[in-house]
């Protein structure tokens, strides 16, 4: 084993910590959005449907604190804060968005199976 | 606007719903070990590090009802139950192996990110 394979459990954890990232569906829609340039707070909270004020507070502080993100505060009354992408933010939308059009892709077939499972597993309600 | 266009949310939504996947670290891992052929629990629960015997039971559960996953028991004393990756399972292996490797690849960069916010925020404990 050369040196460098000794570290696959690790490489494994690496990648589980930061894709979580990916299965958060309120940062993927935020890091989506941003996107299309720098927006504030309540620009974003309008896109991303059903978010609470509360809860894109905290996404936006983990995407932040990830390096994804910038936030700017101007000092206005009241104050305006603007989020940005990184570079590294934008680098991270071209994975996240392969997967999102593999999803969206292969949606039917998710559902076909997922109704095929509830029925074989006697889960499903019979339609009249 | 055209009637394929009026289904943004909707396709947002689909997306959402099946990338929450990626998000999950024990799917993730389960799909990328079976992309080497089928397996037993036993061996999918020796190589996903820290998993438990339920939370590896939920995992397969989903994985199979989402069609990605086939379940087949063989009547052996005790019973032997093999897992394996449907074409659907496999077609997912490509999306998040390039999510995983940028992950892995931008890893430091995270890291980096997450402690000099740390810093800022007057969170990290200095060391000695």
């Amino acid at each position: 084993m050369k040196p460098s394979e000794a570290h696959v459990p690790g490489r494994c954890k690496m990648a589980n910590e930061v894709i979580a990232l990916a299965g958060d569906k309120w940062s993927v829609q935020v890091v989506m959005f941003l996107g299309d340039g720098k927006k504030r707070f309540s620009e974003i909270k309008r896109s991303v449907e059903g978010v609470s004020q509360k809860m894109l507070t905290t996404t936006l502080r983990g995407l932040e604190r990830d390096g994804y993100v910038t936030r700017t505060v101007f000092p206005t009354i009241p104050p305006r804060v603007e989020y940005e992408l990184t570079p590294l933010g934008h680098e991270l939308r071209k994975p996240l968005s392969d997967l999102g059009a593999w999803a969206i892709a292969n949606y039917s077939r998710v559902a076909e199976a997922r109704a095929a499972y509830d029925a074989r597993e006697g889960k499903a309600e019979k339609a009249a």
